[in-house]
Order: C-alpha cells, then sequence, then structure tokens
C-alpha cells in the first residue's frame, strides 16, 4: 500500500428527488472504494476526497420544461452550485437527468465548477463498452428537449424510443411511484416499459435515463437478465476520478 | 393532502466514514418520508428539507482518544460545522457516535447551530419504548469516554458492556470490515460479539452504537430475530422533526 492519494473536493447537487441523490452518494462512495483499490491505496474514512451534497427542494425540471409559467428551477440550481463552488469544489455532479437541460445555463453561471454533464458521460462510456444501439428510458422533459439523443448521435450511438404509452408509464413509475415512494408501483410501471422495448427490438440495452429508475427497476424479478445500463453509477465513476484528480 | 410543509434547512457532518454517512443520509430522507405521511402531506421532491451532507476526511477519533499525540478531529469538525452554520443550518446530526466525545467543544465553537447528541436521542428514545437493560456494541474510543454509559444512566437504562475479546471484534469489525471494506469480516466479528452476549444475558437488545455495525451486523442470517437498536436511525429521526420545526 503506498501513500494516501491526492484529492479534490467535489460537490453533488441533488435533492431532485433526495432517494436518487442519497443513491447517487451511494454510487460515488462506491467508486471511490473502486479507485483506492484499483491504484493501490489502502481503504480508510481518510482516503476519501472531501465531498459536500447539496439536497434543495428544487421546482420540478419536467414541469418547468413544459410550462413556462410553472416555477423554474435554474435560480435555484444556481445557488446551490454557486455555494458548492464556495466550498470548495472543483467538480460537481448533478443526479437528476432533466436537469441538464440547464446544464449551459449552469456552466455559464458558475464556471469556475466543472458541471459533469451525465448524458456525455453516458455516452462516452457506451461508446468505450462497444455500444451501438440503446433504448432510451427517461422523463417526458428529457425526450422534448433530446438530452441523450444528442449525446448518443454524438458518439455514433442508435437510440431507440419508446411509443407514447410506455412514455406516459415511464411518468407513472418516476411521479406516482419513486418520488411518492411507492416502489411497488414503479416497479411495475417499468417493467411495463422494459418487456414492451424488448418484444419488439430483442434483447436491447436500456439506459435508466432518469436518477429514479434504477431505484426500482434493477430489483425487479422480471428485469434479471435484461442489459440495464445506470448513467447515474457512470457519472459517480466521473465525479470520482475527478475528486482523485484524473 | 394539505400545504406543503414548513422546513428548516439542516445538517449532516460525516465522512466518519463515509458509507455511514450515506446510510445516514438514507435514513433521514426516510424518516422525512414518514413525517410527511403521517402528517397528511404529499410526498414530492419538493416537500423535503433542504439538507446539506459534508462527507469530510476527519482524523480518526478512536486513535485520537487513545493518543493525544495523534492527528486530532476537533479542528476539522469545527470547521465543517461553521460551514454548515454558514449555509443556513438550524439543526446539525453528526453520523459518527465516537466523534460526540467533542459534542461540547464543537457546540461551545459553533453556538448558533443546535448540534444533536446521538447517545442522548438513543438513551430518550430507549426510554420511551420502555427499555431497562441494553447491551453496548461501540468503539474503544467510545467505552473509554463512557459516552453511551452516561447517557444511558441518566435516563434509568442499565448498560451491558462486552468483555476484552468482544471490543476486540468489535474493532476489527468496523476498521478492517466496513471501514476496509471488507463486509463478510464485519459480519462475522459482529455476528460473533452478539452471540457472545446472548450467550451470557438472553435476548437483550444490541444497540449498534457506532455507525459502522448497523452496516454489516443487521443483513446477518445468525441475526434475524435478534433484538438490534441503531442510534443511526433515531438521530436521523430526531433530525427530520428538527427539519420540519417541531
Amino acid at each position: 500500500m503506498n501513500q494516501p492519494p491526492c484529492t479534490h473536493t467535489v460537490g453533488i447537487l441533488a435533492g431532485m428527488g433526495p432517494a436518487a441523490g442519497v443513491d447517487f452518494a451511494r454510487l460515488f462512495v462506491a467508486a471511490c472504494e473502486d479507485w483506492l483499490r484499483s491504484h493501490g491505496h489502502a481503504v480508510c474514512d481518510q482516503a476519501y476526497p472531501a465531498h459536500w451534497m447539496a439536497q434543495l427542494p428544487i421546482p420540478d425540471r419536467t414541469r418547468a420544461l413544459a410550462d413556462g409559467a410553472a416555477p423554474q428551477p435554474l435560480e435555484a440550481m444556481a445557488q446551490g452550485l454557486a455555494q458548492l463552488a464556495g466550498l470548495g469544489a472543483r467538480a460537481v455532479a448533478m443526479p437528476c437527468n432533466t436537469a441538464h437541460a440547464w446544464h449551459a445555463a449552469l456552466q455559464e453561471r458558475v464556471p469556475q465548477v466543472e458541471l459533469l454533464h451525465m448524458p456525455r458521460e453516458t455516452a462516452a462510456a457506451l461508446r468505450a463498452q462497444g455500444q451501438e444501439r440503446v433504448a432510451l428510458l427517461a422523463t417526458e422533459g428529457s425526450y422534448r428537449i433530446g438530452l441523450y439523443e444528442q449525446a448518443f448521435a454524438a458518439q455514433g450511438i442508435a437510440c431507440v424510443l419508446p411509443d407514447a404509452k410506455a412514455r406516459q408509464w415511464l411518468m407513472q413509475g418516476i411521479y406516482d411511484g419513486v418520488k411518492a415512494g411507492d416502489m411497488a408501483l414503479a416497479q411495475q410501471r417499468f417493467v411495463a416499459v422494459g418487456q414492451a422495448l424488448r418484444a419488439q427490438h430483442g434483447d436491447i440495452a436500456l439506459a435508466m435515463a432518469c436518477t429514479e429508475i434504477p431505484l426500482a427497476l434493477p430489483q425487479a424479478p422480471e428485469a434479471q437478465g435484461w442489459t440495464l445500463i445506470d448513467p447515474t453509477a457512470i457519472l459517480a465513476r466521473a465525479l470520482a476520478r475527478r475528486a482523485y484528480g484524473a
């Protein structure tokens, strides 16, 4: 075992929803542990980078994208990001896919930190894995602005979208399911979407491109053996690399 | 369903260790969800209180208590607590039992926030449950300063301590197990302690008074049916009450 690693403070801008924020923090700590092991460092409390998580009551992102008169999330997110910068964060991850609609605006408002981009990190990781075609499970807000479609296209990855009915199931699973604490409903809806996509496209990889989806789908008995891609875990590994200076 | 609840910003001073910090955040979010339901509020992202978690590389607490020449944690903890106060936290929880050795010093240094006291919250909750006798699973640091013994005595709860051998198993499970990422070792050591205590004292309640213990012991097949008390969960509920203004 060599010296304790050099670390940088990083931040997590979360609360979108709070359970997804906690899951991201768990994945980040696990990614740090993996980093330590793979670089020959001892795993102990003091080998982890300082990290701050802001779980803030930010207005709903999909609603804001659908209706310009609804409460908008940008101000609350920008304030949280600036506070994380003030705490010394060098890089910040936002465990909410839809929130990336405001990524450019946030990065412009707080240029002193690197705000990671979950769809781009995911697309790069999938390209590195050799994935050529992925089905996208996301919120209406994400579909509306083509968040993942653009990132996938830039890496030459084909993107399969669920039909209108399946998108409705996704929104029910996300909002009436995970965000409202009804995990059984969430699981039932997400499984239905996966089954519909697999009936049509075979054993296609399913990108769980809303942070609520990995809180319910991977545990479903029906989903065992499916190819599930978790952008939240990919983002957590990207943040761990920034925290350890890579 | 009535109006969204009034909330206060709260903080979590953590990193001792990082996995325990994440587990505390999970328990806090669950406690908030329970609070919302039991008070008739809709559960949605925006109904949760703003909460900030600082996961900081703080020097080891037990080592500092055993050896005054070892790196001491007070300065790093006080700085984190002051930063949480600066972010607007009204109350702060510290998901590390041994760290409460510095509770009074921290509260004195940062008087503008309420720093919850995990052993006292636990003792009050056990008293309310009618527990009269509890076995204490903790770090050497906690035993050294009588952290829980005093809080239990103040509530009239008898405290059973493991013998020297069992304490050694606890330290191995905490440091070589959970903190080093070896959950199998942790589980084996914690189970051995529980079995030894139960062989001597029957079906005694076991207080998992180090935040690493509930990460491994409750999942052990041998521990099913044991009476396990989780001070981390009790602290999470206490912080949720503060966040909702109670």
